[in-house]
């Protein structure tokens, strides 16, 4: 036996994340990390967490140890329901199905939707896992251009009018990995052009509550109800590990997902969905949140500050209003592999931006700095760190 | 935007589990249920669970809650070890993957290893949440007979000399849905046969811990390590709503159940694994199993009893020495869905066995009993109910 032979034709299209490696690099002792889209592990309620767990075995006894449905335990469904009506997004808790982390919902909305060679329309840079989730189903990608503001919509309309679209996928708010999100007026554009041209979009939103400055924008959703997939996770808010995400698909889809979720983990975790219910219906998240965003804030505030301070001229990077993330575009031509290399010599790790492309040999300028998982006093001096290399290797003319 | 335009070819593959709806009618208050395969509510170690959520709090603080490897929680992993070498399945932590219950290791398997139209070998009936993984990678079916001893060898040597088979699928012990055990002879036979045609086996086991008499009897996974994929759950002896499953791979396609994996889930939830980890670390698992094992056997004796006294002749059933299910088979021609209406009527539910079939018009005359579910006194008033309703059947000759 061996594994040419036996294979799946799709299995080619399957990879490992290859920042993978890249974020076992950085996990060594002594490395600063710039390189995941990890929450700050003091951002974890614990003693919460514990009086929770307790709390959910006298409540729920057995119940929260047992099977349970498909669609998500009842409870978490109505206190999601709640948690979106503050977004203006309005769902009944049977409108909304509760997954295995967001990854969960894309690998569904992949799964249900995509036939090979179907095309899907991502931003070019774009989210990995989406990449990741929708590959095996074997689709063609479309790339849509963004800039500052984030998708432009009229290489949305563009790409609709000379291509066969099965979805759009966009992450409208903080994006990963450039922190950018898209303005009011642009996401009225959004939604008129998916009506017009009767096409789904997948909005995912996983980082939106996380803002440090400005007004929250209304998701697409609101603008589009039939036409969007909203997916977030609370991975970002309460704790990854627990592995909760949900969707609220159009209704005409949505059996076909549960069926689809069924076939791959039955149900996500019901002892963490009762967590997850009680954090949200017990005004916890709406209580640690603004912690959270105490913490985050000053952390993306120092990254911006060190790069105005040490960054070189003709290097720009996004300027982020919530998030995880900062986007740096060095000059056309310049090598951020190299940077890396030399980087991780010296105790500082990030992602080289060219692995967010579908595209091979896009991006090779680019690279994705998180500032959540360090210190103020490590997040300056990592940036003065990666400064340093840039310079010296701009002024070898190795770019 | 509606359906038929829109959803992948696979999509016509996947249907939610035709006996959702047999459950949910089973739920309803008053019913008797025989349905189910679910463990009985007061197996669950409420008490134990509580006491290691504070712990693993403890223990692990912030990692039990953050992101962690696709691979699965290392002490769990360390722990699976120690528990499969009980079962002369010898694995370093390393061998083992942690999957969000069984249903999600069949998952992976099956977008690995299936291109449409390429054969699998299953057991006619077999599980149907096999089924609904594999669906979706659109295989085609080849049915191996079984007897009162489970597969019969020669029927998948006759299969695998005229068929081109990507695997096999087997639950050898106490199957669902018919409560069959596959004896050491056949499955040293069956250990030769694969290894002679050089084909993959997926060894299923969420039962074989739970034993009611007789001798544990090795895995097929001993006999050919290189060739089986064992998989397993705690679902049945722990508890199911934590989803935790194992997968014990050939080196040759791990990675690839990694990467596919990875796009489904990203892994399966950090708190659950570590709950996991402490059960069966801590011992708790070998010192609770012996509790469920004295819950459940007696209730499997009432129902073969309460089988042997109230069933008219012509009806056969499995004698299982473990597991949750005793399978029937009534005299051909005899519709056992006629049954299962007028049973429901009278407040007892059980699953049709025609539903276990891959086959249409297969299995009509079958049925599948649940034990662990009712008390003993249920368990011989529902049985004797059903009994009548058969009875009632064959007088008014409507076989």
């Amino acid at each position: 036996l061996d594994s040419s032979s036996i294979l799946a034709d799709r299995t080619k299209q399957i990879n490992a994340s290859a920042i993978r490696e890249i974020l076992k690099a950085a996990s060594r002792p002594g490395m600063i990390s710039l390189a995941g889209g990890v929450p700050a592990p003091d951002s974890f309620p614990i003693e919460v967490i514990r009086k929770l767990s307790n709390k959910i075995l006298d409540t729920y006894g057995a119940s929260a140890l047992q099977y349970d449905l498909t669609e998500g335990f009842p409870p978490l469904r109505t206190a999601l329901s709640g948690y979106l009506a503050n977004k203006e997004i309005f769902a009944e808790p049977d409108d909304i199905l509760v997954t295995s982390g967001s990854q969960g919902a894309l690998d569904s909305i992949g799964k249900i939707l995509i036939s090979p060679g179907d095309g899907v329309a991502v931003e070019a840079p774009t989210y990995l896992g989406a990449i990741q989730a929708f590959n095996p189903y074997e689709p063609k990608y479309i790339r849509l251009d963004s800039d500052d503001s984030g998708l432009i919509p009229s290489s949305l309309e563009k790409a609709l009018s000379s291509h066969r679209v099965k979805f759009v996928y966009l992450v409208p708010n903080f994006q990963n990995p450039t922190g950018r999100t898209i303005p009011l007026e642009r996401r009225r554009k959004i939604a008129s052009i998916i009506i017009r041209h009767d096409v789904l979009l997948v909005e995912d939103d996983p980082y939106g509550d996380l803002r440090y400055q400005g007004s929250p924008i209304p998701g697409i959703k609101t603008m589009a109800p039939h036409h969007v997939i909203y997916i977030s996770s609370l991975s970002k808010v309460f704790a990854p590990g627990l592995r909760i995400g949900f969707c609220l698909a159009p209704q005409f889809i949505r059996k076909w997902f549960v069926a689809a979720k069924q076939g791959v983990d039955l149900h996500t975790s019901t002892f963490n969905q009762a967590l997850a219910a009680e954090y949200i219906s017990g005004s916890y998240l709406s209580q640690t949140l603004p912690k959270i965003i105490r913490m985050y804030q000053p952390r993306c505030k120092t990254m911006l500050d060190a790069l105005d301070q040490y960054f070189p001229e003709g290097f720009h990077w996004s300027r982020p209003d919530g998030g995880m993330f900062i986007w740096v575009e060095g000059p056309t031509g310049f090598d951020m592999q190299n940077v890396y290399r030399e980087s991780l010599k010296n105790k500082v790790a990030f992602v080289p931006g060219k692995y967010f492309y579908t595209a091979k040999g896009k991006g090779l300028e680019t690279m994705r700095l998180n500032f959540t998982m360090a210190t103020k006093e490590e997040l300056d001096s990592s940036v003065k760190t990666i400064s340093e290399i840039i310079k010296d290797r701009m002024q070898v003319g190795t770019h």
